[in-house]
């Protein structure tokens, strides 16, 4: 019996062959079409529906649990509870598949910085009888060095010498005492990878290692969102699947090639014009990327395989650049504070501050370090993935579509800002926390956490709005786009459920600030000034992550976003060698402080629930 | 057209399976049978040649130049030039194929050395609450060492991982601040491998790291020998065949490889237990085991790529231990006076001497290291290969049948020692030596070299030694074994030229030597003591080697032989940092000579080839 057919998937319009019964997201996966799993494909979350268009099975159990009957009608299912033995036509809406952009910074100074790579042009004579030195120690006397002062790896001698069979000129690549690689005499650029590794988002950059530039930058899922949304829904994938660990760590490698297939071709480069890495990300990250099984970060005590740096060989890893090139990745502090938070500290110059500093990644996993007068305390806090669209009714990332941006006006009308100025079709980190200062603005977010009912006592709202808070299957809503104008014809809202979702991240967030300052010996409203690192921080209006309280009470002047810090410390790190060493010393100094187990947690946590009071009609 | 036909090989019984045409050195190499050819396949020595039982095609032009016809209608043709396009039956015979075995040392002691690797059974306490040190912290503090001390390879830490998830019990090698390996409990050996890559046989040993003992070493035929039996012929493949030095290194390589399968087979080990290597190797060895072209090496002024220690990863040189070793390799001085040099120096200890010390590596290159003090002058010769059996008329290796002692008693009777007692089938090196100082000494051969005759005017030999003083084919030689004592029924001869061969080689070593000691500002006569390293001095006699001047003439109890001192470096260079640091520095203070650009060369070459005068009657 021929069990043979094809699945398309739209709009890509790719096709899969399969041979027998076959799970959609493995499937779409084959066809470079990354469907998230938030929740680790348990069924949970119904982040990853997609449209079958043609072709539809009966509805599974989780389908009918997170799906309205006329989703389900209208073809809408679970792909990580999708398998199909049958011909097929499905839909894979970006909510499902979108990756935000990451920058690496803009413009660097590398006047007095002690370069990690030195790429040269060397003219080296040839050998004669008045000059019986081997090639390698011709090329060190051209930097001035004495013989042997220079060495090289067996692969690197070969090239050389290739090299020199054809001329004198050569341009060379050297690292410390060590020549990586050398190229032909045409003066081109040599180029370093800076990478950050996000849970949601693999980011690279191309940074020109003559001046510090970025050539090119691009970004893409992490792979690895399809055994789950966070870092612990993957390493419970990597714990109970046999494996698992291997299966994240091809993931990421695999996300990574692709990446750096992209930028070569991007800028007309080899990948052998890439004669350096650094690399950023938190400890589970770097574990599945090193290969290293990330399991015991997932269970008490919580302790990593390790904590320093890695200096290796890009063929060690499995990254397409050249084989020789060394990569680095960025010491940790502890398993849930890592090579990320230590890249950013250094981006942010954490160690040169004079006044206490607190910088923030939000994230999935927020991580926290509070500097001053090279004292350094960092904490963790498991903020989970609601600012990445996960647990949030409508939520998703930020990708077109999505609802960045709310505003109330004195009439209560709303108007939402998409990005790409699209339909919206759901909302993401910055529009949720933008919604619910706007609401607490007005009144319908009360400091509680409550979110008011149309129909709430004695309470007169102005009509826009009062038709605009009504319940959505029993829960109470905010309406933020109606059928006629969002992108599924379906109603965008925003649930009473989803305001505690956020009140839950904002409350661990300023529990966790409490805590480090205590331990600090200051208060919060002590802090000279709060980093704002993350993606998701790019998009924050200030004023609204100070109106819902996600940002300590302070000078809203002190608070400032870096972007993707981490990226741009990568970046130093392929560019400036006391990048490296302000990072090893950040590391070695800093201290960990463990949250949860601090007595008063439980106390403090509740006490950092609450939301400001909000500037009544303001 | 079936063109397919089997070649089957004697006495091995191996058969290879041709599907057409086929070069027979070739085919053999395929079936691991490895002919060498010492003149490079260019037909002209004679060496490589088989005999062709069925199936013999029309004799070459080389065969018909090098053979007697005699030989050629028993079948015996040169490898070298044979090509088949039929079925056909051939006998290799030993001559054309064996090694000689070397040794790397006897007792070591180890106490108060520096250890290069440390092999510990380590109890690592798991992680708990009160310890959240990483898996690889948690090993530093077992050595007593701080966090972040010891570094490991992406492959070492997911190493680690696996065999933490399974106890606390491990079994690390350690080498400086790096973690290399982690094994499950049993307490069981950790090995380095010391590798003495000659030009003829690739030597090498397993050392228990934990007290330096040799626990098992073998040797073999270097598969580049298909490509030339000296550096020479080799450089010359390289430079004129495309892809001849990528070939060379597969040679090398694969040789190499099949050594440690034998070894670990041998002791029941894995190539996961060798955990370290240190490679000694003239310098066109170590280039073509780097994979780096040493065309370089053979064309004026005979420079090499690099000339320091090479560091790297077993990985990165092909070597099947475990992947994550360091493999080291000695540095050089120059193109010809290398690794294998400055290993035999250190093992020598030529940088403790307080009496100018000479250090001779005879063999096809020979190279000499005069030290006194911390002043070192090196200098190489190209002796030729005829200790090695080139270019002697039946010159053969230290294998099997070959002579390698002669006597000549008062009455002329001659007797000769053969390797393994065999019927003799040709002379190798030291048995040469010891003939020509034999005939030296009753006058058969004067000092100028020249061989004596039978009819010598007014001349009277005891009976048996004039009927063995016959000219063959038109020149003079002496028989060494007659027809009916031989291995192949043929005469063994000393041939008048044969004799010349050898003179030319003692004359270069002599006028290295003096030129060498010049140069010191010494005397031959100053010398405290001549060391005498190599294979090949392993089984010369010492009056031998002084009575016919291959050794300057200084009492002999100050001429030691010191054996396989290369490899007994190596695995010092296993065992002891300081081997490494002393080989370094040896390396940086040596002063290279070049002889032949030396103004009196020619002189002093010519005056050193006299041999001395023999002990008359004696």
């Amino acid at each position: 019996m021929d069990t043979a057919f094809s699945i398309r998937f739209e709009p890509d319009g790719q096709v899969y062959e399969a041979s027998g019964p076959v799970e959609v997201f493995l499937a779409a996966a084959a066809r470079g079409i990354l469907i998230e799993q938030p929740c680790g494909g348990t069924g949970t979350c119904g982040k990853c529906r997609v449209r079958v268009i043609d072709g539809a099975p009966p509805p599974s159990e989780s389908d009918r649990h997170l799906l309205e009957p006329q989703e389900i009608d209208a073809g809408w299912r679970l792909a990580c509870h999708l398998q199909l033995d049958r011909p097929a036509r499905i839909e894979v809406p970006s909510a499902a598949r979108s990756a935000a952009g990451k920058s690496f910074g803009g413009a660097l100074d590398l006047a007095g910085r002690r370069r990690v790579v030195r790429v040269r042009m060397l003219e080296v004579p040839s050998a004669s009888s008045g000059n019986q030195e081997s090639d390698l120690d011709r090329v060190a006397a051209t930097q001035g060095l004495a013989r042997r002062a220079i060495t090289a790896s067996p692969a690197a001698l070969a090239e050389l010498r290739t090299l020199l069979a054809t001329g004198p000129r050569v341009r060379a690549a050297l690292q410390g005492d060590e020549l990586i690689a050398t190229f032909p005499p045409p003066a081109a650029s040599c180029f370093g990878l800076a990478v950050d590794i996000g849970s949601t988002s693999l980011a690279a950059a191309l940074v020109d290692l003559s001046c510090g530039e970025v050539a090119a930058s691009a970004s893409r899922l992490n792979p690895q969102v399809v055994f789950g949304a966070d870092v612990i829904s993957r390493i419970h994938y990597a714990a109970e699947h046999a494996g698992g660990a291997a299966r994240l760590t091809s993931a990421v490698r695999d996300g990574l090639g692709a990446i750096v297939d992209e930028l070569v071709k991007a800028i007309g480069c080899t990948r052998f014009d890439v004669v350096a890495a650094a690399c950023a990300g938190n400890p589970t990250m770097i574990h599945t990327w090193a290969g290293v099984d990330p399991a015991p970060l997932g269970i008490a005590p919580y302790v990593g395989t390790w904590s320093g740096e890695i200096d290796c060989r890009a063929a060690q890893v499995g990254l397409p650049i050249h084989p020789n090139a060394r990569v680095y990745a960025f010491p940790m502090i502890r398993s849930h504070v890592g090579a990320d938070a230590i890249s950013a500290a250094v981006a942010c110059d954490l160690d040169r501050v004079s006044r206490p500093t607190l910088l923030i990644d939000l994230g999935t996993n927020s991580e926290a370090v509070l500097a001053e007068g090279g004292r350094y305390l960092a904490a963790s806090a498991a903020a989970g993935p609601a600012f990445e669209g996960a647990t949030i009714r409508h939520g998703m990332r930020a990708a077109p579509g999505a609802i960045d941006a709310v505003a109330i006006t004195g009439d209560g009308r709303v108007s939402v800002n998409t990005i790409g100025g699209l339909p919206p079709a759901g909302i993401c980190g910055s529009g949720l926390v933008d919604a619910i200062a706007e609401l607490l603005r007005v009144g319908a977010v009360a400091p509680s956490g409550l979110l008011a009912a149309a129909e709430e006592g004695g309470r007169h709202w102005p009509d826009g709005l009062g038709a605009r808070l009504k319940p959505v299957n029993g829960q109470r809503a905010f309406i933020l786009a109606d059928q006629s104008s969002s992108a599924s014809g379906e109603e965008v809202v925003l649930t009473g459920p989803d305001v505690r979702q956020v009140q839950l991240v904002k409350g661990s967030i300023l529990a966790g600030v409490t805590i480090l300052c205590g331990h600090f010996g200051i208060g919060v409203a002590d802090l000279g000034a709060i980093l704002l690192a993350g993606a998701f921080g790019n998009y924050l209006r200030k004023t609204s992550a100070l109106a819902i309280g996600l940002v300590p009470a302070i000078d809203p002047e002190r608070v400032r976003f870096v972007g993707n810090a981490a990226g741009v410390g990568a970046r130093l790190a392929l560019v400036d060698q006391d990048a490296r060493a302000r990072a090893h010393a950040i590391a070695s100094d800093a201290e960990y402080v463990e949250l949860a187990s601090h007595a008063d947690y439980q106390q403090i946590f509740m006490r950092s629930l609450a939301f400001p009071e909000g500037r009544k009609g303001g």
